[in-house]
């Protein structure tokens, strides 16, 4: 295998059997190619390690964009990763171009397709991975990529942005347990994605460190939106031995929570304490205000455009997984369970 | 003056006494032109009435995209603008690059510089206005745009995507004088925007069509933000003649007057009546849930979308200013006022 930087698109061109353009415009994303040329350049790109570089001089012409992409649209906590990103590009006059992995509108290669177009500086992808062979194609263009939240166990040598997700989960039952409390349910994200499953595995933490047995049947795993909390709420709180705390895996899912109690009489905190998780704007305003984990959303969203905009200059990050940390708030939505 | 069409570039250059590479760089908003050449070149454009045309095959190969600018961003309502926005976009393939116009850190004409460089589809504002200067540049470069919820009075010629303001303050007020209030402030946001103002001209067209007379000490004008309504909420609610209803421009400043309210242990809907603006997703979640009028931000957005794109590929809309419909939802925070 001859060493990657001797390796050109007009060498890659003679082995293909394609014209120069040709393999310019499968770099690019472009549509008109034919898809079995297109994988046969994408092949000969690949096995021989071919990567990008551009002129200084064309780099610096072209339109300066960072691409933010979000796995699922509309999450509630979008606005602030929106937030957190513009924060860093905005002054740096990087223009931020938004998408949306998995909508049925824009199937994944498509997708790739018009980000190879753009020639961005760099990918954000938040709470999303890409497969190996969408890895390689931005590696190949020298486009870097930073992942925000990882949805699974994240890939060696791909940057990351997290919180400390575990901690988060420890302190929120910890203040429950705290509290008195022993029936703590807990509802929280979809169990394959990682921050899901470090939050139970502190919620279990903090029982263990009381040496208080937890009822495993208290334990949901949902999605992180209002009207899941709302269903997991009303059947916890229906059942005949029902919970006196809930942990929810969102504020939002805690306002669903919130709506199961206030429908079912149950008043917060006297009868039930809730703690939601991401401490968006809102909590502190809606009655009672929320007793939440705050987890840094705004700087994981800067953290991450940073790191991306770093590596498009050529600089290598002196960390490739950083966990920001987790805070818990406490507010009005918590206190001791009713003495029954 | 000669005809718009027959101007070029070239003419352009040996007009000013510059190259033909200098003017290319100023319809491209590249920073690497002194400012009184750029003036010049500008100038000139202006005066031809020059207006750039892609070659076809060009526009065909460049990234697609729009631009969307938001007057402040980070607003509440704003990721209900960008879901609409995507909505159309997405399925077209269009990338939409997000910014902020009047940040601090980002001046009007870096701004313009850098959308111009992008050489967008075209452009959609969201509550904010380009001064006579900038809808000239975009307009001699060919790139279209469209305000959604004007700030102050379009000038002919630009598209609009707006609601029916007037229409929601008089429907709002309506609903509270028909169930016998009496005392009913208003707190709208800034009193420049056309949409407050259209509001309250709707709020006082009901107490007119009522007969019954309003007390100008209770319109406020504000912000659209929570701090604000929580602000204005207090200082009605603790006055000796309070209100016993109160109508707010935005369902985060009513989120505001609900806590201003639980502060004072008033209890809404029995002791004060209250109306949001907008509809987001949550109010229907609170307690008690939001009486508010909806606006439909999502459709908007997607009709501006829709427009911006359509101008692009060079056809006129049938109707240059469209205002969507609002509706009052009514829920759990509003009732009769107490008898006293």
């Amino acid at each position: 295998m001859p060493a990657a930087t001797r390796t050109t698109i007009a060498g890659i061109a003679a082995e293909v059997g394609v014209s120069v353009p040709t393999v310019s415009k499968v770099l690019n994303g472009r549509p008109d190619v034919a898809p079995a040329t297109r994988a046969l350049v994408e092949e000969s790109i690949a096995r021989h390690g071919y990567q990008r570089r551009e002129a200084k001089g064309k780099r610096r012409s072209a339109p300066r964009l960072v691409e933010l992409v979000f796995h699922e649209y509309g999450a509630p906590w979008a606005v602030e990763i929106i937030r957190g990103v513009e924060a860093v590009a905005g002054p740096a006059r990087v223009g931020v171009v938004l998408s949306e992995l998995g909508g049925e509108h824009r199937p994944r290669q498509e997708w790739l397709d018009d980000v190879l177009a753009r020639r961005p500086l760099g990918v954000i992808l938040v709470l999303s991975d890409l497969g190996a062979e969408q890895r390689r194609q931005l590696e190949t263009r020298s486009i870097p990529f930073v992942v925000v939240d990882t949805a699974g166990e994240p890939p060696p040598g791909v940057p990351t942005v997290g919180s400390a997700n575990w901690n988060g989960g420890l302190v929120a039952t910890r203040h429950l347990l705290g509290l008195g409390h022993r029936r703590v349910a807990v509802i929280s994200g979809p169990s394959d994605v990682m921050c899901s499953r470090a939050r139970i595995d502190g919620y279990r933490s903090a029982f263990d460190e009381a040496g208080v047995p937890f009822d495993p049947e208290l334990v949901r795993y949902g999605d992180f939106f209002v009207g899941g909390g709302y269903r997991h709420g009303r059947e916890l709180l229906t059942r005949p031995d029902r919970p006196t705390a809930i942990f929810a895996g969102s504020d939002f899912q805690a306002l669903g929570v919130l709506r199961a109690a206030r429908e079912l009489g149950l008043r917060v905190p006297e009868d039930l304490s809730v703690v939601g998780y991401d401490d968006l704007p809102m909590t502190e305003w809606i009655g009672p205000a929320l007793t939440t984990v705050r987890q840094p959303l705004l700087e994981m969203a800067s953290t991450a455009t940073r790191i991306v905009l770093s590596l498009a200059e050529g600089e290598q990050p002196s960390n490739l997984r950083i966990d920001l940390a987790t805070e818990l708030i406490v507010r009005e939505s918590t206190s001791a369970p009713p003495s029954i």
